[in-house]
């Protein structure tokens, strides 16, 4: 496992490999799994389908401050080299990318990459500038890596749909591949961010899984339950939990994000529904979500 | 010759080439030359600039429409097709990639490249949007072709600027080459608008050029002028010129494009200086600059 901590030596030892494989005839596809590090078993299952598709997987580890707000978490963001270092091993990693603040933003970047609309909702709306600081990030890595295929996990949904618009507005030559949330095994989504818990936290926190799991199974067993019932529901079943502060409680197409009609049976949308939650827990925000769709519809972002 | 019409098309094109080329164990290099056709010879200037300094050579001709405003001339930009892809051959390039608005745009986009501070002053003060039109039309033809080289007029030099900027910053992984203004031997800087000039705006519109390149003139002899001062006589010598409406007059540092202060001599301020005016001649609005640069100190955008 080849570790780089340089945007150049990176491309280097890319260009290299592929100039190398071309020799021989062989044109390596590149699979790339962007993340803030602090690694969990969403992002091994990543790394893991990332390695299946690809010959060579690169995971890039950047806790990214432009996609911070200036009440965020960015100094407090968990870090753990050592164990991430040990984790991308376990899983096949071939090259591990751990650039500088200073390497990635050599002077503040002037330039942004935006995505209007979809950004406005949601996430969005509860962090202004968040996604401006991700798509460009992603855009960077893009550009550092040019990945045949880059990997999301669909815990950020609102995320992975920005991110598929602007390679499909920007005519970026990846495929954006989303996979499924991994969750602990009493239902808590994972995230890095769950290392903030305190344990009454941690215990209040399943309200989300709990509420949101229990929508999807009605909704797949076939209930007629309309989008503004539903939502309804989920916020008084997060309420109940003395714990719990809502930011959004949201149902929308998916990957649109426009809300779906109150009045609507969930069941009856035209295409994926995707209930989105954000909540506090003391200081900790937490994101959870579900994308329902009909037996035998395939999910693209 | 080449003629694409599709992105698709010329992204097959593009890669078999590199994969055939590869497999001789050659790493062919692409130059891109992005135009709105109606090709002079400032153009053919940059073709054979690519043509020395690559294996394939691609021009694009594309018409884009974000980047004009809503009262400027994006229907009447004059186009011809035939010509130019005569003027194409005749410089020996490879492939002209000639999209459909439906193919860039198949919606509108929701996705566009910013680049901030560059794109607030001149061209940017009188043009509002112009800028992340242009810088979102070459970061998808940049994604598209993926050239070793891009080349683009010095006649746009804040254009020139902004792109540089756009592919420091996002890690581009293509060089951007600025090439030199070409004129007619009246002095006038080609320009496709030029078509637009009725023979009194052609003949009047001889001021700018006459006014740049006598301050280039003095600057270079040696003389002391003072930015203000020199602002002050270029302004006054195009009032002098009834048809001449001045939209902007600017002396600014190069490529950072912050004002010269007004008292300091021009030939001493630090780095390339751009002295850039955009002039209305009728309903034509024509843009010229000179970079002054000290004895061998070499041009950077």
């Amino acid at each position: 496992m080849n570790v780089f901590r340089e945007i150049r030596e990176l491309k280097e030892f890319l260009k290299s490999e592929r100039v190398r494989a071309a020799k021989e005839r062989k044109f390596p596809k590149t699979g790339l799994v962007p993340t803030m590090g602090f690694l969990h078993e969403g992002h091994a299952s990543l790394l893991r389908r990332a390695r299946q598709e690809n010959d060579i997987v690169v995971l890039s580890i950047f806790v990214n401050p432009i996609q911070f707000g200036p009440n965020e978490d960015f100094e407090r963001y968990p870090r753990d080299e050592e164990k991430d270092l040990s984790l991308a091993e376990r899983e096949g990693v071939d090259v591990v990318f751990l650039p500088s603040v200073e390497d990635m933003y050599p002077q503040p970047t002037a330039t942004k990459i935006r995505v209007e609309g979809l950004t406005d909702r949601l996430c969005g709306a509860s962090r202004p500038g968040h996604f401006d600081g991700v798509t460009t990030v992603v855009g960077k890595l893009l550009h550092i890596v040019q990945p045949t295929n880059a990997y999301f996990g669909q815990k950020d949904a609102q995320q992975a749909a920005v991110i598929a618009q602007m390679v499909q507005d920007l005519n970026f030559d990846a495929v954006i591949v989303p996979c499924p949330i991994i969750r602990e095994s009493d239902g808590l989504a994972l995230s890095s961010r769950n290392v903030y818990l305190n344990p009454d936290e941690r215990k209040a926190a399943l309200v989300l899984s709990r509420s949101l799991l229990e929508l999807e199974a009605k909704v797949e067993a076939g209930e007629n339950i309309k989008a503004g019932d539903a939502r309804r529901t989920l916020v008084q079943s997060i309420h109940a939990e003395p714990l719990a502060v809502i930011d959004y409680v949201e149902i929308v197409h998916f990957p649109g994000l426009k809300p779906v009609e109150e009045i609507e049976n969930i069941k009856d949308a035209k295409g994926p529904v995707l209930i989105a939650l954000a909540v506090k827990f003391g200081t900790t925000r937490l994101i959870d979500n579900v994308i329902l769709t009909k037996k035998g519809e395939a999910l693209h972002v």
